[in-house]
């Protein structure tokens, strides 16, 4: 396979000129593909390599968040027109051997935050050790899972009317609470934007209207979808010429919904792609987001204990077919269920957010309470972790626990 | 398989002192059985027969929503006492001999309602033949596919503390705006209560004051998930001595979310359980809301189109992690894309709510956007529905639809 | 689900005229049906009523194999001809409420034998109870499992060439040793034949050539394939006008080789289906044997513990490329492993012929050595039943055993 | 992952002293570990670079099989002795950067042959490109397919004792028939023997009596199990301190029983390993043969056509519950099927031997007939081949073929 964009984890982002990371129209392509191309994308993880393979979560407690993620990219693909889709296949997912490890953050609520950060406010950090197809921790005992390697972000550069729609719903909602700890979205920022190739006058005036790659949106981007793992096929919209396909954030294993925020098994890594495109696709098959069909080789895991969740959130309060709220529930539910076997909170929040949970949406109409289940399985544990009529046992030794920033 | 609750769906349900419609701790106990006991319970549909099998809507558009759900029980579980876990088996669920048929409903906007019924606000009704394990209807051509047989509210009637919890907090919403329609919540309403075998000022106080079965609650109740299939295994929390255990809404098949409120293939049928008690298991595994183990004999399709939605609604606004609109918007996303194929919106509405699909909370922690997905079976259809660079054929035969209430 | 064939299992088989225990093409149909029907079959077990439900093996030690396999039909399907594909969806496969329950026997070597007759060559009967999607037996404690339920037995009537055919092959080979115990075919027996509605000489004449029922042949027939089960499509070469399409068989459950013989949960039960042509489907795709699309709604066990069996006999002779005796040593292999947790070899042998265990033909091209090998579902036990460093615990209450014929 | 042995693929294997050829008890071993360690080993392919990735079959014509299969290793683990369990962790199964390619081979009949060589008599070959977690031919249109990565042959050195009954027992079945051809078993033969580090008078007694490769045995060796892929576990018998583990013949993906001999996508390629011991596990588990536990990360293919066949032979010929023939008719019968579509016998033949093909024994005890069932995955095809009542369609390109030895 051959490599179109090759990294250095040892060297800072900033100075490699084929990552960026803001979504810009003009950002210019830093290589070109012909539809049956296939090729190697090499990716740093998501902070630009911010932390470390240590037992301090101090990295995780002052990352700069106004850097990540950074992406590989943009590569244009001959053909590509707005309004086709670009047909992804995303051949293989693969560790480097320059960076043969992981990492999950749980970000301190002041810088960052999480699903959880009211309950679970600090830093803390797991850093994860690659066996071959399977993921372990040091600071996390008693379970190995088969991981589901995917991109957490990948897609097309927006064109200027949709990156303009994009700053103008999220400065919208951002107005409602200016002074929110965590605000609800990140806006342009210049100061720490890597606009790839970009120079100058028009690099700057890019960057201030760049927008930040934390959301997912329209074009695909950090949808974090787990399942968009290594034999998958993604159709992404296209927006400019060349279409601009950028990725990065790479996932060893992740949780539906990534909880933790840093909540995969990040990593540096590569990406094997074959491009296609499909004339007039968007119009074609009503394509607004991207759809994508799924590998034939995920975990195949299938014995589980499922949670369930309601729209009353943890005060009581009944709020209105609020599904984030009933998978909080769930989640919450599941880690105190994992308590009783040994596990911290921070160690079975990390576990939610890293191993192959399923999270779904199992009623959305039964007013007012949405409900939802997230699905744990039970063959990762080391140790029999479904209920019967003897009551849990500890399992897991005492005393190991995640990173801590102190 | 000893038949120990038996229903006649040829009779009104008001007579049938085995069901009731409400949930109260008084409500007396229809039967006994011993831990390790297997039984079969038969039950009416969640309508309690107001749907008939034929090709007008009308019955849909002036369905009574006060009397919904028709639940069989509550049957007490000798032993079974506040704290302990109900294990209950559910070995397997059927169709009655005497009602061989499902239906579907989109309710009307101000009779029901549903997930979509901004977009889809007239009421529509399908009906659907069971071909052994399979579903089909003549309303909606090109689809077949394995139900996945369970009941959509099972669960312990509440203590009278819950109870009053209940009650508290879901006027709390309905007081926020009491003349919404379709209402935030459905508060107690003593004229259609059916309370079972009490009788006289104690079933008319009870009835002032018993709970509508639409929500999940903690006790399970109306989950509508989808995976409390034939073969799955369920850790029901214990209010009341004896436990107390309801059951009925049997469905054919549902999709994640059962979206269109009356979307499952709701069917009267029976359920065949085995129970069994953890003394003492709420507080040994820190249940609140009910656990389960899923069965190894649900569909296992696994080609699939899938679909992605952000929380970003219809008209362009962000919303905050809201999973909910995410997944509304994955749903419009894949109406769009089938009705391509040639069905109406309305066919594709009611396949979501039926078939196998998957509805799972891919991100939420991307502020400000939550990502839902939406997995579509292909191998449900009778033609291609994968994407391909051709473009989508119509498929369907024009002119069939849903049935309408004129 | 109408009902086309309908039996009594009270009744002796020799007095219900639609059944018959033999192939011959010339056994007049007893219904007739149209592309597209969907209907019930009902069957008797495969011996009529020869086995009971008790703790006496008397009655495997004596069974009658002359007069089996007792079939419902033979079906015509109107507008079937010589060379059409006759499609059949097995659409569900049911027990009779009048007949809840199975047995599995382990024949006696000097009548019946088995795949291990050589090692457990005494009668033996397990008896298996039903609840819901699972069976249990008393005589096999700690497992449990899903039932593949499947007709062990179907296919179309052969043609006059097709019957001399077979005839002149099987005789063939039980000339090559004709006081062989048990012998290497059953050949044509006049004295037990049921030969369904022929009547006087014409029935005698077919009666002394029509064909025994235990070998699977071209047209299928007793190919005890568990993959044939509720909602699986089969495409069966027809042979004579109307096809003539008979079934019975029924097992609850089975795994792969059905290797006790009467290996299966052997069950009286229905059939619904739904049929189909497919004209000059046999020469369209060169079918000589049937072919099948599996069910989407199997057991979806995936955690088992897998056993290898290469062709090296029990006394240590080499066979070239047997994989008939690579499978047997793993069959022992697997028993023997078994028998560590307590279980007695006979419990062990009816757990392999009856649980949805996997039996593969792994290598068959290094000389001189097949390599065969079964896979063990983990999860049917209720202990754990995989390997590790602490060794095996007997978990099987001991003195219990399946029952003898004494 | 620390690489414990390294292979150049560009050196003839003679050449290398990590790598040896044949099994013999003496042979040195090459590197030492300890329990729970993990660690990589590189292998070159089964025939040690003899084959080239071009298109002519002439290497495959003039292959010479007596210098087969050339493994890495021995490697000992501390502690292990004789009737201890060695439990491996195959963790990974990868592809050399040096060697991104495969093949299949035909053996011509009068040099190795295979399962179908009466049918397919002459050499030819397939080459395989790697995309990602796909593989796909040149020689091969219209099929990709998920690789299922495994040692074709892995396991322990044999004891003295144990090799002796091997060499005994397959002279005894050779002298049965010594100048068939191909020959029924490859006895001991010194002149190509690579006896890894073995030197002087020692190694020439070694090489006379040191086993061939070919033929799987107690110890697991050339097992060819497709299921012993990247995740699974294997328990191999231990037979002389420190075990001796060696191992080989990676393919990429495997259809059951590897039909053409050469027959898997057979590459150069790592194996990442981890390693346990159980003592005195081959008591304890009464393992005589390897028993393993299969990964999680299997291709997960559903839709399958399954093809059928029984133990009447080609010519017609009646055999006694022989699986080996029943499969070859499997076998045969699907390559029919295929060839509607427009593949060659060739083409056909390779795709079973390679795609991730189920055969599996079904009936093993209706005498006189074994049932096999082949089944064949409809998803790795770019077309639809699944049997409809339009017949099929001829989608593959004239013209192409596998590359033949003129």
């Amino acid at each position: 396979m051959e490599t179109l964009i090759k990294v250095d984890v040892s060297e800072v982002p900033e100075k490699q000129d084929v990552l960026h990371n803001r979504w810009h129209p003009d950002i210019p392509m830093v290589a070109t593909v012909k539809p049956g191309d296939e090729f190697r994308i090499e990716c740093v993880d998501w902070t630009g390599g911010q932390i470390k393979d240590d037992d301090s979560a101090m990295d995780i407690q002052v990352v700069d968040l106004s850097k990540v993620h950074y992406l590989s990219g943009p590569v244009a693909v001959e053909g590509a027109e707005p309004g086709d889709l670009l047909v992804v296949d995303i051949l293989d997912v693969g560790v480097l051997p320059t960076s043969e490890w992981g990492f999950t953050g749980i970000f301190a609520l002041e810088n960052g935050g999480g699903f959880l950060d009211q309950h679970y406010p600090d830093a803390r950090k797991a850093c994860w050790n690659f066996s071959g197809i399977y993921a372990n921790s040091r600071h996390i005992p008693g379970v190995e899972f088969a991981g589901i390697m995917h991109p957490g972000l990948i897609g097309c550069l927006p064109s200027q009317d949709l990156l303009d729609t994009w700053n103008k719903r999220e400065k919208g909602l951002v107005d409602t609470d200016p002074t929110r700890v965590p605000p609800y979205a990140t806006l342009p920022y210049a100061d720490t934007a890597h606009m790839g190739r970009m120079k100058g006058d028009a690099r700057d005036a890019a960057a201030a209207e760049a927008a930040r790659t934390v959301p997912p949106r329209e074009h695909g981007g950090n949808c974090d979808i787990k399942n968009l793992s290594k034999g998958s096929k993604v159709f992404f919209p296209v927006y400019v010429d060349g279409g601009g396909l950028s990725m990065g954030d790479i996932h060893f294993s992740q949780g539906d919904g990534e909880i933790t925020f840093c909540g995969a098994i990040e990593m540096a890594g590569y990406l094997d792609l074959r491009v296609n495109i499909i004339k007039g696709g968007m119009a074609k098959y009503a394509v607004k987001n991207p759809i994508f069909m799924p590998s034939p080789l995920e975990p195949n895991y299938t014995s589980y204990v499922m949670f369930e969740g309601i729209s009353v959130d943890e005060q009581g309060e009944q709020h209105f077919l609020d599904a984030t709220i009933a998978y909080r529930q769930a989640c919450l539910n599941a880690i105190e269920y994992m308590k009783k076997f040994g596990y911290t909170g921070e160690q079975a929040y990390a576990i939610l957010g890293t191993a192959p949970v399923e999270g779904r949406i199992s009623g959305i109409v039964d007013v007012p309470n949405a409900c939802a289940t997230l699905a744990l399985p039970t063959e990762i544990f080391d140790f029999d972790i479904k209920p019967n009529a003897d009551g849990p046992k500890v399992s897991i030794p005492q005393g190991i626990d995640l990173a801590k920033a102190v």
